[in-house]
């Protein structure tokens, strides 16, 4: 099978925005033991017609995304249509659910919003939940010659369900006689990818079958391990022997799934006092379904007053050692327990930059403290040298990390480390 | 001036690694006046030559990214020599150079690294301060029919250096007698892009100098206007005419870039109030550098306890109306207001699904208030018709926006929307 991927969209050309479909289509496709043999961003002009040409006299699947909206510079759906020959004709049901959708949200339907109702002859709807324009699936011709071609809107939250719910089952179909791989993703805390690489990839690579791939993230490894399903199986246990404690997730999820999970099994609860992440911490927290049950309250203390007034750490306190200190991370986290009785607690204090007050530590420092029910409050400090978000980033993840190892009933010791970035 | 971008590596198509040299190049390019035609994405595989070989026949400017490497999936350079009809040469100083930086390093030269130092012949090496591959400046020729060629190193921090202080003098040069075009992004909030396209883009397409785009995201459309530097500065304020104060910027800053600033400014104080959005507006606002001039603190009152005993919202009240009430919201700003003394309050609540408690309320309810020094309080209802994260994204823009347009004088009456999504 010969898949080859199209982006339409001026912007992505003009140094404004990052094509994520890329890797989200990739990731996807390989899902189903397919591979991209090519990929072309057009900007939105008349390019988009020879690139659109060549591609079908190339390619087997061909997925094109953007341009199918309501404005001058949304040419896709014309081109197809007129590259495969097929007339386009306005769909009653297309109408109608853009007409309810328009209705909830209170804005009239406009005589230019039309061309979003119309469908190549042949071609099926895929409906879009999150915007107006629908998606649509073409099956392969032969006169003319043109691809399996699968057309989806630009913007990522309505791509995303609908190539899952809607265009996934149909490429299954497609791929049918293909051998499939599957991938397996451990997300690695707390271990560089040199050093994933040394324990376990290198010696993974050995067997022709298997194919491996690092991808560093703030505090994380994604360690992708590419092969068929059975020997995917078979060296699995291997990975965990290898790095064990330190895959915090072996299906997909992100830190903050696992530890609310973890919560939600052992029936705890949560609370977070930030300063230096402002918020992120909570949030990432609350962006999991279903936090509600185990996360209580956070409190986003940023300045000294606020971490007196209402954590009531005392002024003294904070005076003598410094906002950014072992002490004040220990008063908020000892606090917000008290405050919320929430089983566990997670305190951050820190000084992200640039510029900052005049402080003892250095920029980049933190100090983390977990304080828990039955257990000695413990406080970790981190020198995390990196810009502002991604300072956040992982300061939030070292917290999170924490977090899980002491509800899996590890040991916190090693994670005194001294420094990242 | 046909520009054209070759990325190659496997990683860009297997769903693991983002490709962010195009926005890089793309930036750098357009601030010479020059864009980018076409983009293509390549495996390290033989498609690799016959996409080279495509792009020598259409382009005037090709670059490409990656594969200089010394392994065996390192391809670029020997086919880029072949198709350019150069033979390829071992260059002295190139060696001693990566000689020089291996030592340094305590790595020694090892024959497979002898690929590196082979230059085209009339090639010009550019050197690589941050890595041993240097990149190559092939000049165009006729026979064979080839492009000017730039090839580069895939990894970002040895490409970027490399572009700028050798590359871009010789594009700078090659660029010569082009117009050179510039770009201006309006970003729009509370406005859909059909209005923007109705109101203002239809116009400026009527002169042929201007290309306009439109780029959709959470309660906001990104307004691009492309044209030679004096058209942009004639029609800059035809566009603050046709949207007014929908313009949240026109130089690329984020709203809540827009937001700290017009308090840093006023000298003026915020707080503010989470439920549903769970730290999400806080971390916005101190994604800020400097935000802690300006920003007091979060209360992120998840539980309806939290918002009783934190903020002191009487339990009579959460009992009588709902947690999502107009006048739940209205206690939390007013009492963050209180325990903070900060200028101004946002408060946020609402029901994010899925799932959910038994509430009054759908599902997507969101109730902002923004409480104010000598302003009455107002409270915005909306129904924000989004999954989870994208939920908190609307919700936390739309209460930014609030607080922008009460920071500008403006009147937020048209801002009681009744749904987004």
């Amino acid at each position: 099978m010969n898949i080859e991927i199209i982006n339409t969209g001026s912007e992505l050309l003009l140094g404004v925005t990052t094509n994520t479909h890329l890797v989200y289509l990739g990731e996807r496709l390989l899902s189903l033991g397919l591979r991209i043999a090519r990929q072309t961003t057009v900007p939105d002009n008349a390019t988009m017609r020879s690139v659109l040409a060549e591609a079908f006299q190339r390619c087997d699947i061909l997925l094109v995304t953007g341009g199918l909206g309501p404005t001058s510079d949304d040419l896709t759906r014309e081109i197809v249509a007129d590259l495969s020959g097929r007339p386009l004709r306005s769909d009653a049901e297309i109408r109608q659910r853009i007409q309810q959708r328009l209705a909830r949200l209170g804005i009239p339907f406009r005589e230019n919003m039309l061309c979003q109702t119309l469908v190549p002859e042949g071609a099926e709807a895929l409906y879009n939940d999150h915007g107006t324009a629908p998606g649509l699936y073409i099956p392969a011709s032969t006169m003319p010659k043109a691809p399996h071609i699968f057309l989806f809107p630009g913007p990522p939250h309505e791509l995303k369900p609908m190539f899952q719910n809607q265009a996934l089952p149909i490429l299954k179909r497609l791929a049918g006689r293909e051998i499939a791989v599957e991938q397996r993703i451990f997300s690695i805390i707390g271990m560089d990818e040199t050093s994933v690489e040394e324990k376990i990839g290198r010696h993974l690579l050995r067997d022709g079958r298997i194919e491996v791939g690092y991808c560093p993230r703030p505090n994380e490894v994604d360690f992708r391990v590419i092969a068929p399903s059975a020997v995917l199986d078979e060296v699995t246990p291997q990975v965990y022997a290898a790095l064990g404690e330190h895959i915090a997730s072996s299906i997909g999820e992100t830190l903050e799934q696992v530890v609310v999970e973890l919560l939600r099994k052992r029936k705890e609860t949560l609370a977070v006092a930030e300063s230096c992440t402002g918020g992120l911490l909570a949030h990432r927290i609350t962006n999991v379904p279903g936090a509600s049950e185990v996360f209580l309250e956070g409190f986003i203390t940023y300045s000294n007053q606020a971490k007196s007034k209402t954590l009531g750490v005392p002024p003294s306190l904070i005076e003598s050692h410094g906002a950014v200190s072992k002490e004040v991370a220990e008063a908020m986290a000892e606090r917000a327990r008290y405050l919320t009785g929430a089983t566990h607690t997670l305190s951050l204090t820190g000084l992200a930059g640039p510029g900052g007050l005049s402080c003892l530590q250095p920029i980049g420092t933190v100090f983390i403290t977990f304080a828990s029910q039955g257990l000695p409050t413990q406080t970790f400090q981190n020198l995390l040298l990196a810009e502002r978000q991604i300072f956040k980033q992982l300061a939030t993840q070292t917290a999170l990390n924490i977090l899980r190892r002491a509800l899996l009933n590890r040991g916190l010791s090693e994670l005194q480390v001294k420094s990242q970035g």
